[in-house]
């Protein structure tokens, strides 16, 4: 799967950038599966993700454009962000990214492979079930024992679940793959959005990473998060080192 | 002052991008001139620009780490940040930047000339009084006409101050210098602080640059910012495009 993904990352990454920053980027070309306008620079990024795993074969591709298509005989399914942080990527603010996570089930909890590159800058996170979480090939790990008021944490958009000064910084970044992978590495302390509003589809291979960095993935409730790999499920997602993941957990109101 | 600048920049680039992201940067080497602590890639990015600055001579400098210094028979003042983005670079987060303010006298209104790198990209906003702004050497303009309702609007720590959603979409990415230098460029809407925390040489900088793209930057009261170049000064900072500025200006409670 390493080399599947790296070869879809590879093709999205090189559909991305010469648009990245420039206004036909950001041109609305329709409305996706999951019911939010379609830009131009997703729908390249798609495309060229998708020339490569029709290639392959014996694939099932979900994603939120197209909602689901399956290649020759899949044994397994990618959920797949093409373009994670559009906003980011049509503006040319630095920080987007290509979101994989292969599974051999339906749901979030059969992702047993998970590839996220940052585009723009080539850095690749990656993780597989039982084996642990790498940064560029070198081992990572959730940062723990850090209270909440030394905590730089992102996603926390609906601030007003959060007393101000809780944390000590917060960062909203608009690309939540990026954001969770930052935390799988300990370059943040926790990952928090109460809104049930993040797609499955853009946290399943982070949400591997973090778990195999050492850390715990909760909804905002502190539940499993078991949704199926499917265009249009949502969910809350609070995402830490266990212990950060209890502190942050008692702090919301 | 466009080649010293250059210069400078390139310096601090080369001093920093090895750190980036490792361990020993984020450690502590003691107080800075502005009374936060000083890490050793915040040290390491300042030598390097000072001796850049000593070996030009005949100018004034003025920084958070150690206040201000002047070399030879100065005719210009340079407010800097060596390195704005401290968090972000130390974790190697990919956004952060140094910028550098030229001014002919003592008051962030006397800034002429700016100079912001993003560090990692290499990516250069510049503006000269009166002679408007660049990125990369190419003309910017913020972007006008645009409702509170359909704004990405960076710094908005204290979002207490305004209504959940008023915006259609937030950013904090730790790095002010960087985010009031993308409302210059239209890639963010605006940039809304109301704190009255953000210090002067962190956007003495990007203030011309949006100035200089047509834009309007006062304190969260709609007052001018004529603070002092000095490295304890702050200020809340409103800043957008005219009409987006008076429509920010509605809606701060």
């Amino acid at each position: 799967m390493e080399s599947l993904c790296r070869d879809v990352a590879d093709a999205v990454q090189e559909a991305v950038e010469p648009m990245a920053g420039r206004e036909a980027a950001g041109e609305v070309m329709g409305m996706g599966a999951d019911g939010t306008p379609t830009k131009r620079i997703d729908e390249a990024a798609e495309e060229a993700a998708l020339e490569v795993f029709e290639e392959h074969g014996d694939i099932r591709v979900v994603s939120e454009e197209f909602g689901s298509v399956s290649y020759g005989d899949p044994i397994y399914t990618v959920a797949m962000d093409p373009l994670d942080g559009t906003y980011n990527a049509s503006k040319g603010i630095p920080l987007y990214a290509v979101s994989l996570a292969v599974a051999d089930g339906d749901t979030v909890e059969d992702v047993f492979y998970s590839y996220v590159r940052e585009l723009n800058t080539g850095r690749t996170y990656t993780a597989r079930q039982g084996e642990g979480a790498e940064f560029n090939g070198n081992p990572i790990e959730v940062t723990n024992g850090v209270g909440t008021d030394e905590m730089t944490v992102g996603g926390v958009y609906n601030i007003e679940h959060f007393d101000p000064g809780v944390f000590d910084r917060v960062r909203l970044l608009g690309c939540s793959s990026l954001e969770m992978c930052y935390v799988a590495a300990g370059r943040l302390h926790g990952f928090v959005d109460m809104r049930a509003y993040l797609r499955v589809l853009d946290f399943a291979a982070a949400k591997l990473a973090i778990e195999e960095a050492g850390g715990k993935v909760t909804t905002g409730g502190g539940d499993r998060i078991d949704e199926k790999l499917e265009a249009d499920r949502r969910s809350s997602v609070v995402a830490a080192a266990p212990d950060s993941h209890k502190a942050i957990m008692e702090v919301v109101r």
